[in-house]
């Protein structure tokens, strides 16, 4: 399989962080996330938001979306769980982390510790996506409340979509000690055998 | 079941059409979407975001996230493909719907037609959502291009939660004449048998 990669994309992470935990060898292509200048001749047939992560099966048929990706390859592996319920469950997770986590924790760290121009992302900007990530994070922690994973009582794909970002949230300036029970899942998570690193 | 619902919002209509098309019964529970002060009261409990749509089910254990409920429902009906690729695509077109899609189409139709206070779209944030907005529409036209659905050969849940809002995104001022794939589209879904309305 081939990714398109990028090493510091959080959404890149999640699949790179599942693909270690199955063993599943695959080769990388890599992409910039600040220069986009030749998104549409690398990823142009391959993905319609001409994003990263696009994984390119083995066959040649190409698959996009981070979380979509997730499924693909968790599912019939112990990250997707049995329960049709649970597995409903699985999924609001991550389209909660697509809508609510990513465009926020995302979007302040790349501004601020990526881009190269952080000045482009305006104060009033910031100070709104600061307060909708805030909340997210409020969300997180009041469901961790007594759990030890977002489904179930084992690491799901959900787990491994939601700490992408949020491990990585103070880079872009959130202050995660708070909270408390979102701080004890990032360790729990970090725990696992067959854990790499977002820089591994 | 109960469905928390909002009438106007399109990612309510998803549920309810997919609901329509399975002859599911269910009763909904009617909650503003402009005056949001008893969400806390009413989806407290049952939804991390506190947003429409919210699935109770029969047995009381609630679900969230639009696309999410489309799955539970759609998995084994002839609205979720049984094939593993064609599965993953589904979802990614569902999370590019989350993504790309929603956060344009459904957020200027929102303020300019049923916020009752359009002035708080200022001009810059409208003219940057339409312009994310017609990228989105852009992509879909292209992937349209010599398809009748957007996967495999007939309707899936990636249909209906794609046609909820762009098939009302002219409330938003966005114009789909330029389109033509996506208009095609748009009138063989609504020519489905089953098929409701969004004011159905």
């Amino acid at each position: 399989m081939l990714l398109y990669n990028s090493p510091a994309s959080g959404n890149c992470y999640k699949v790179r962080l599942l693909l270690a935990h199955l063993d599943i060898p695959y080769e990388t292509c890599e992409v910039s996330v600040v220069d986009r200048s030749n998104r549409c001749e690398l990823l142009g047939e391959l993905n319609p938001s001409l994003r990263v992560p696009t994984l390119v099966l083995d066959d040649g048929r190409p698959l996009a979306e981070s979380n979509a990706i997730l499924w693909y390859l968790g599912d019939d592996t112990r990250f997707v769980p049995n329960d049709v319920y649970e597995r409903a469950q699985v999924l609001q997770w991550m389209f909660f982390e697509q809508y609510e986590v990513e465009p926020a924790l995302a979007v302040v760290r790349f501004w601020v510790a990526y881009s190269g121009s952080p000045e482009k992302l305006t104060p009033e900007r910031r100070e709104e996506l600061t307060k909708s990530g805030n909340r997210a994070l409020s969300a997180l922690e009041r469901h961790l409340d007594g759990r030890d994973w977002f489904v179930g009582d084992a690491i799901t794909i959900a787990d491994i979509s939601l700490y992408a970002y949020t491990h990585v949230a103070p880079e872009g300036g959130f202050a995660l000690e708070p909270y408390l029970n979102v701080r004890a899942w990032l360790e729990r998570l970090a725990a696992e055998p067959g854990h790499v690193p977002i820089d591994a």
